[in-house]
């Protein structure tokens, strides 16, 4: 309603693309705004009310009609698999890429993909049926060397590697070449929290303790406090207070009842709590820039 | 692709509204073209591929959410009830309307809905999964009075209705008044037929002979003939000629593949072998307006 979809975010981390989950009309979204479908290696539900997945099973078979080879993962919650064999069985439908999925449970953070770079974990939330949020974490790369001091230090190859993963370097005479002194400050290291539907919980909070950007559900304002509680779902408000207790740099409002039509009054009750707080819009792209701390 | 969506038409007899077939974004369609969905009283499904179904689970789930309470019925092929059934249990989704769901069968014709000014019917269709069409017959009404016939006669308020449902009438003098002198001709009953996903099947004439207004899928061009067969499609060629065989008034061509960017050559085509050839467009209106034979 007012041009808004239901919710569907892709999350780029260099060539990897996750979608974190998958309303009704996502892989139309997803030509529209031009993002290769086909580059998506996991998908990420966070629970099973409608406008959170529906998509899911025209998005897994357009790749399957499109000929996809290359493996998917699926992470979602219990049920989805049933949801997805029942279909793909009425439908006599035999996908043509591997299709992996692993259930999240809602009871505690859960790590779903643990890479060199950057790790990907379930955590739960607050709502009337199992859901979980999705955070990524950057992880530390190797250092970036000051190649004039090295080059000015005559150091050995081996040397290289020790300086790059932060440890000391020391040579046949006992001198020590301290990493620290020899490559770049690293870079913050980024993360990203992904809170689709859920009340307002302050046991959120360590999960999210110092997250870059933060996506949390809005719902509603603040004077529909008993309505959001009632369906779990959370206020403008909320959002802003939790993005304040957690320590999050930026906060991403999104999921707006269609009763408003006109956001302004929403963004300005979070930005009251909270100042930087932005609104989500179809198509846009919040970039997470390196900054060397 | 190219602003085409997935397959959804609403079929309108005076107030009545029923929805042929529910592609993904049906529901996002419905709100753009100013459709109240909450007037649709029945829902017809063809087959159980998505691009034909996958936007029934929303719409059905919007109607929850909006408090709909009029019964809705459903029609569709056995496996539709258990993909619904397993989606709400896992969402865990009591419908606050009653939802009758009617399994078709595809060997052959079934009238779904038979009532005073209209019936509805499906037939089945040559796919790769069990699929039928659907055709809708308009019934007779009772007669248009000529009312100054009828005062000038000085009839009783016992003749009119005689008159009206065709029969004649005669007084206690024994003298005939003939429906056909004191009513208007009849106009014309109009029939529509929707034939979603097929293969060319001469077999389907007996069900759709004379019908006023044809959909049928034109998924290729000729060139591509060996395709249509394979995938169980039919090509602009072959609809024209099914409907030339069953002499309808009008095609109506639609499903077209997303290769083609412009329609005009798949028209052309259809229109050598069946001139009065239509392309169903998004949101467009296709009117059976009465006439008197």
């Amino acid at each position: 309603m007012h041009g808004r979809n239901h919710t569907a975010q892709v999350l780029r981390f260099g060539q990897e693309f996750f979608l974190l989950d998958c309303g009704e009309g996502t892989q139309h979204q997803l030509q529209r705004f031009k993002i290769k479908s086909s580059k998506i290696s996991a998908i990420f539900i966070s629970h099973l009310h409608g406008d959170h997945y529906l998509g899911l099973l025209g998005l897994l078979s357009s790749f399957h009609l499109s000929k996809r080879t290359q493996p998917l993962s699926l992470f979602g919650p219990k049920g989805l698999d049933e949801i997805l064999t029942t279909h793909f069985r009425w439908s006599h439908t035999q996908l043509c890429y591997p299709l992996t999925f692993v259930p999240t449970q809602d009871q505690e953070k859960q790590v779903l993909l643990d890479q060199p770079r950057y790790s990907l974990s379930s955590f739960p939330l607050s709502h009337r049926i199992p859901t979980t949020g999705f955070l990524f974490q950057e992880k530390a790369g190797p250092r970036a060397l000051i190649k004039e001091k090295v080059l000015e230090n005559k150091l050995p190859v081996a040397a290289i590697q020790r300086l790059r993963s932060g440890e000391d370097y020391l040579d046949a005479s006992g001198e020590r070449f301290r990493s620290e002194d020899l490559t770049y400050p690293l870079p913050k290291l980024r993360s990203y929290a992904f809170c689709s539907d859920t009340a307002f919980d302050e046991r959120l909070v360590p999960y999210l303790q110092g997250v870059d950007l933060l996506y949390h559900e809005a719902t509603f304002m603040e004077a529909e406090a008993k309505r959001a509680a009632d369906t779990y779902h959370s206020t403008a408000k909320q959002a802003a207070t939790l993005a304040l207790l957690c320590g999050a740099s930026t906060l991403l409002l999104g999921h707006f009842s269609s009763r408003y039509v006109d956001l302004s009054n929403l963004l300005s009750e979070a930005q009251s709590v909270f100042s930087n707080s932005l609104l989500s819009e179809e198509g846009k792209t919040y970039a997470l820039p390196l900054h060397h701390e």
